[in-house]
C-alpha cells in the first residue's frame, strides 16, 4: 500500500481544531488562501444561495450555471467537475479509510436545493492516516455519480474538511429495497419547505455512520463541488456497496425537494483516472 | 489491466486528421467549445507571449503569472496545476504506452521561455490504445518535476494532442552523465537568441523517440501546462528512467536560456494522486 498525501494539507491538529465555520475557520487555518477561498465559498455555496440564484433546471440549471455569476466560472469551465461516471477504472492499492463519525447531529435543513444534516465537533473520517472532519451530509436523488453508466436512486454526501480546509467528500450509494432505519429517524425531522430547519427529537442519539454500508471498499477520484461554486481540488470517495431505502423513503425526500430531481449531470473525465 | 478512457476524447481519426496548428485545428476537431478554447490557449501560450509577458523571475514570475492578464487566472487558482513532486504515489495498473515518433521535425525555435522543435504528421503515441499526435517537444532546466522533492538537470516535455484537444504531455528527465547523442544532433540547430527559428541540416532523418529512455514504465497524473494559460485537464506521463546528457549540453541549453531558469516551482498536489 502506497501511502498518499494531500499536498498543502500540513498536521492536522486533532479534532479541538476542527472546522465548523468559515468565520470560526479563519483563525484557525495556517496562511493559504486557496484553502481559505474555498472553504469561503463551500459554506456560501451550500449553505445558500447568496451569490446567485441557482437551481436544477432551466435557465439557472447546471448548464447555466458558469455564466451566473463570476464566482460560478468553474462549473463552466472547470477541467475536473463532478459527478462523473465512475467507468474505465484503474485498479489500484488504495489504502483504507476509517469512519469516527460517533454521535449526534445538530439539526436538519432544507435549503431548496437539498435536505442537509448539520454535524457538531468530534466526527472524523481517517483516509491513508490523514484525518478530516465530517462538517455536514445531504442528498441527491436520483444520483449524482454514475457507475458504468448507471443512476442509482438516491446519493448520500458527506462532507469533510481537514485542519487546512482541504476537502474530501464520502459518498453512499441508495437504491430501493428494503427501508433503512437510519434514513427512517433521520428522516423523521424531514423539513419538508425549502428555508425550513428543524431538530431531531434524539440528535444527540443519531449515528451518522449507521447510513454508510457495511464494506467501506471506495473509488477514488479528483473533482470539485457538485453544486456552485463548483470549487475543485476535492477528494472523493464513493462507496461501492449501496445501501437500500424503500420507495416511500426516497418519495418522501422528492416531495420535500417538490418533486424536482436535485442532481447534477455526469461531466467530463478528461485527464482523470478513476481509481479502485 | 484496466482501460482508462478520456472522457470528450472520442475515436481518433488517424495521422492524416492530426492536429497541427490552430488555423487548421479549428476545422477538424469536433464541435467541443473547451477542447477549442484549450488547443487555442495552448498554441497562444507556448508560441508567442501574445497574451502578456510573462517569465521565471521577478514582477513577471510564476507567482505573479495569475495577476498578470484574465487569461492566465488559472496559473493563480487551479487546484490541478503543474509540475508537482511525485511523491507519496499509489500503486496502480496503469497500462502499456507505445511511441510511433517515426523520424522528422520540422524547425527548432528559441521562443524565449524555453528551445522548441515543432513536429510535423504522423508522429503518435498510444496509451491504453487512445491515439494521442505528437505536436512539438521542448525543454527545461532544471527539471519542472521533482521525484521524492530531487530535481533533475534538465527536463524535456513532449506535447501531444488527441483528435477532440485534450492534450497529453510526455516527460523525460535529463541527468548529468555521458552525452545523448540525440540531444547532440539536435543542438546544432539550437537557436541561441529569443526568437530566432533553425532548421536541422538533417531535420527529416532526426528521430525524437531516441531522446526518449528504454524503459517506457511512467508516474501518471493529472495536471495542467507548466506555462501560462496553465490550462487544466492535462494528462502527463512522466517517464521513469532517466536519461543521461554531458555538463556540456546541459551548458549549452542554459546559455540559449541567457543562464536563466526555465522552470515553474512545483505546485500542490491538493486532492490528486500519483500512480505508478
Amino acid at each position: 500500500m502506497a501511502s498518499q498525501a494531500y499536498a498543502g494539507a500540513g498536521r492536522y491538529c486533532g479534532p479541538a481544531s476542527r472546522v465548523r465555520a468559515s468565520g470560526r475557520l479563519a483563525g484557525k487555518l495556517r496562511a493559504s488562501a486557496q484553502a481559505t477561498t474555498l472553504i469561503g465559498l463551500l459554506v456560501a455555496g451550500t449553505a445558500s444561495a447568496e451569490e446567485a440564484h441557482w437551481s436544477y433546471s432551466g435557465e439557472t440549471g447546471p448548464e447555466h450555471w458558469g455564466e451566473l455569476t463570476e464566482a460560478f466560472e468553474r462549473c463552466g469551465d472547470g477541467r475536473n467537475q463532478s459527478p462523473i461516471n465512475l467507468a474505465d477504472r484503474v485498479e489500484a492499492e488504495l489504502g483504507s479509510v476509517r469512519f469516527d463519525y460517533g454521535t449526534g447531529i445538530q439539526s436538519v435543513v432544507n435549503n431548496g436545493h437539498t435536505v442537509k444534516a448539520r454535524v457538531g465537533s468530534g466526527a472524523e473520517m481517517t483516509v491513508n492516516g490523514h484525518r478530516f472532519a465530517l462538517e455536514q451530509f445531504h442528498f441527491h436523488a436520483p444520483s449524482e455519480h454514475q457507475v458504468q453508466g448507471e443512476y442509482f436512486d438516491m446519493e448520500g454526501h458527506f462532507v469533510h474538511a481537514d485542519a487546512d480546509g482541504n476537502l474530501a467528500v464520502v459518498t453512499v450509494m441508495f437504491e430501493e429495497g428494503d427501508a433503512s432505519p437510519a434514513v427512517g429517524q433521520l428522516w423523521q425531522a424531514m423539513p419538508m419547505e425549502a428555508g425550513a430547519e428543524r431538530t431531531l427529537e434524539d440528535a444527540r442519539g443519531f449515528r451518522p455512520g449507521d447510513l454508510l454500508p457495511e464494506d467501506k471498499a471506495y473509488y477514488r477520484y479528483n473533482g470539485s463541488l457538485t453544486t456552485p461554486p463548483c470549487s475543485e481540488g476535492v477528494l472523493w470517495l464513493v462507496l461501492k456497496e449501496p445501501v437500500t431505502v424503500s420507495g416511500s423513503q426516497v418519495g418522501l425526500f422528492r416531495e420535500a425537494m417538490d418533486n424536482n430531481d436535485n442532481n447534477r449531470p455526469v461531466q467530463p473525465r478528461n485527464a482523470r483516472a478513476v481509481m479502485e
